[in-house]
């Protein structure tokens, strides 16, 4: 892939300094058309070292509205993102719809490094990139534009250009060191760069030994990327959404034994004795530096909120979080549907608890038509990758829907009413919801299929008794954390 | 102060069972009040080991509706916090209004621990202590309702409280390490306790030996505080802020020589010199782990973002983030002003770029009535207060206010309008706020004379010619940076 950028491609100044105005004024007219819009861009920078990827971060932000621009450089870690799933620096980085971010080092740079450096395996390096290809589009069907560029180097180029570094005194030891390792890197990342070109973000390997020629290409690309995106009107709205109505003939719910019962007995002692238990291994996985996600999905009044309790009560309150999942803000609006959820992954050795959760995609938003069913369809894969890197390295996600019947549900309603400290508890919303029964039945019925790995299953807890469903859910607790640590 | 919580105060149960369902019930009722205030509760869980902090918490997120309620415990510090100002950590947490934020640990819980191992001196303390009588001001001021808990037990109540953790394989060896400190632990905590009670922010010490008591008691304190902040319908409307106009006398711009310019040689013999040496500089930084924050404010196009560039290309775009300042996102107005600059904080060892600033308090929200005469008229001394953790550790905070003449901005708007790449500079908005130019400069005249501490100067740049500017501007900070490292 990288013979096409050893060809000798300049740009003399005179030409450079004559296309320059034009340029720039229609970047900035582009950029500016992008505002209200739902996309985002990513432009990710990178190549050769000595290849000029920080001049041209520089120019880009020379070019561009600075206000619609983000830089953000990954290198060096911190201890609270080494402590999470790799991804979450790139999450915590991304731009809001409207803003250009540019991401100089990416999440191509740890996997080629690691596989030029022999640390990992060509056949970890290729799920790695698959990884890469499968965020990818996720992001691109979300609406964001990514553009990736590789400035590529000549072994003679790069030789000669750390030498300019050099008298600059800016050439480090990586960077020699790298050259040492030149052929391999080329091959690996010539690899990278091949199983990643993808129609939704395709890579544009520049060549990077005449400075005006990379800049003004990459401008040049940038532009018509923004141009062919941006100069258009926005389509029309979608047709709402078709409801799948009709009752599922046989429920994966309808299978759970909801007369199951606990004794007031039998309930104090499970609960004080799995209590203890949960309180101890909470500080295990603490020293073992693995975190827990535990995700509370049920239908209203199913008693996520008291379940939560039982648990949280066993713990030492700084091992964990509580998120309660309400109505997103203006900045979780202006992201990934998943980005909100990233906010709050636990670092190593630490618990979030979910009170209702990423998989609004695929209950709520499916059943309201808040998500069109391309949006809520194409969700289910991309939760399962999202958790597929929350449980590695021997991390925890367990997952509960608490279900109860509907007459229970009736019950608990008209109960709610009448108890002052809990009146607060019941709205309009959730008599309407109820109305919908079906078609939450229906979703949570796909949901279960479709979204059950082994690292991550579902536990459809019995919860027409509270004291049943609370001693089920701990128990899963504490034998999953049992069989992980 | 402590021996009031040692008369052996307790509720036996059927007591605390018939009062407890009308104090959930108005708790909730309360907390539901809230939404829509601008006010935030900061509730602060502090005292003895083996008080009952964690129980309390855990009560108080079981009493309250979880939807409107965080909880925070502050112990093991990330390396994220470790590297910024001690109090990043508490304004990363900091709930948004409407909410109630219960925080296990809180900015007493460091000074304290510091003070009794005689870590700190006396008088470091009592500067701790302080400023955190300024910083509740500051954030009461701002509408937190701000309610601090302290456990006490006496010695003897220590001992068999610990002890019953033990049993319960609770204990740790800093519980009993921290037990046998018990004197001085006192002494500091009574001092502490003394020194930061206010009106606004008051303590209530708690007899914490029986449960019941503790917890009834602290849920009756936090109902009373609620219903007396929200039971009454919001205040009206302040009246609309009164200008103060008038021309300034001797305004401190007025002595900046704008005529100084530089040609062209001049201009890039210092501008590769400089740049050279800041280039270096920011690697030295690093290595020494110094952080900078660098501002700039001026007049609407004075050059603020050509300058900020010619500063950026000098640098390792790794180690610098450019912040835009524009108008706040809804978690941003959600928080005090002062949150959205909290958030791009660098850690240590990196620099952060704000084209303008916290400063908007003082210039834009004071001349456009944004912000009320007492808001901004205090923001003053916070800003100073807020500056003061920036710069506290050899950290370097440099600030520019871009002066130019009334006459040669208008020339630049002109020309503005006419190149096509700096139209979408130009704003009708520009147009209104140069016909306050001398409400602006009333403003900057008082923002410099209150906001200049040593460690933190104005500097005030001729912007007339623009590479004059910028020369200023490298230099300025070069030397501030030669100075420190």
């Amino acid at each position: 892939m990288f013979e096409t950028a050893e060809l000798g491609r300049r740009l003399n100044k005179a030409e450079f300094e004559s296309k320059l105005p034009a340029l720039r004024s229609q970047l900035l007219d582009a950029q500016f058309k992008m505002r209200g819009r739902k996309s985002s861009v990513i432009v990710i920078v990178s190549g050769a070292d000595g290849a000029g990827k920080s001049e041209l971060v520089q120019r880009l932000n020379e070019w561009l509205d600075p206000r619609g621009v983000e830089t953000h450089a990954f290198w060096d870690e911190s201890d609270e993102e080494r402590e999470r799933p790799p991804y979450w620096r790139f999450w915590r980085a991304m731009p809001a719809r409207g803003r250009i971010g540019i991401f100089f080092g990416s999440w191509f740079t740890a996997p080629i490094i690691q596989r030029v450096r022999g640390k990992i395996k060509r056949r970890q390096f290729e799920a790695e990139l698959e990884r890469i290809v499968a965020f990818e589009k996720m992001l691109a069907v979300d609406g964001v534009l990514i553009l990736k560029f590789w400035l590529h180097l000549s072994r003679k180029e790069q030789r000669r250009a750390l030498e300019r570094l050099e008298e600059k005194n800016r050439a480090t030891p990586t960077d020699w060191k790298h050259f040492r390792l030149y052929k391999k890197f080329r091959l690996v990342s010539d690899q990278a760069v091949c199983a990643t070109n993808s129609r939704m973000a395709p890579w544009h390997v520049i060549e990077a030994t005449d400075r005006r020629y990379r800049e003004f290409t990459v401008g040049s690309i940038l532009l018509k990327t923004l141009k062919e995106n941006f100069q258009a009107k926005p389509t029309a709205k979608p047709a709402p959404p078709q409801k799948r109505r009709g009752k599922p003939a046989d429920s994966i719910l309808d299978g759970v034994d909801l007369k199951q019962k606990l004794t007031d007995k039998e309930y104090r002692q499970s609960l004080e004795r799995l209590q203890a238990r949960l309180g101890k291994l909470a500080w295990v996985a603490r020293e073992k530096k693995r975190s827990l996600v535990m995700v509370f999905e049920g239908w209203d009044a199913a008693g996520k909120g008291s379940a939560i309790r039982r648990v949280t009560w066993a713990m030492d309150p700084r091992l964990y979080r509580v998120v309660g999942v309400a109505a997103p803000t203006d900045e979780e609006r202006a992201h990934h549907y998943l980005w909100r959820f990233w906010r709050h992954m636990p670092r190593s050795g630490r618990m979030t608890i979910f009170d209702r959760s990423w998989y609004g995609r695929v209950l709520v938003e499916r059943v309201e038509g808040f998500a069109r069913p391309q949006e809520w369809g194409r969700a289910y894969q991309e939760i399962n990758e999202f958790e597929e890197q929350l449980t590695e390295g021997g991390n925890i996600v367990a997952k509960f829907w608490v279900h109860i019947g509907a007459d229970e549900q009736l019950r608990r309603f008209k109960e709610r009413q009448t108890i002052a400290h809990k009146q607060y508890k019941i709205t309009e919303e959730d008599w309407r919801n109820r109305e919908k029964w079906d078609d939450y039945k229906l979703a949570v019925d796909e949901m279960v299929a479709r979204c059950s790995p082994p690292t991550a299953p579902w536990t459809l807890v019995a919860g027409n008794d509270k004291k049943f469903a609370r001693i089920q859910i701990l128990k899963t607790i504490v034998e999953r954390l049992e069989a992980s640590l």
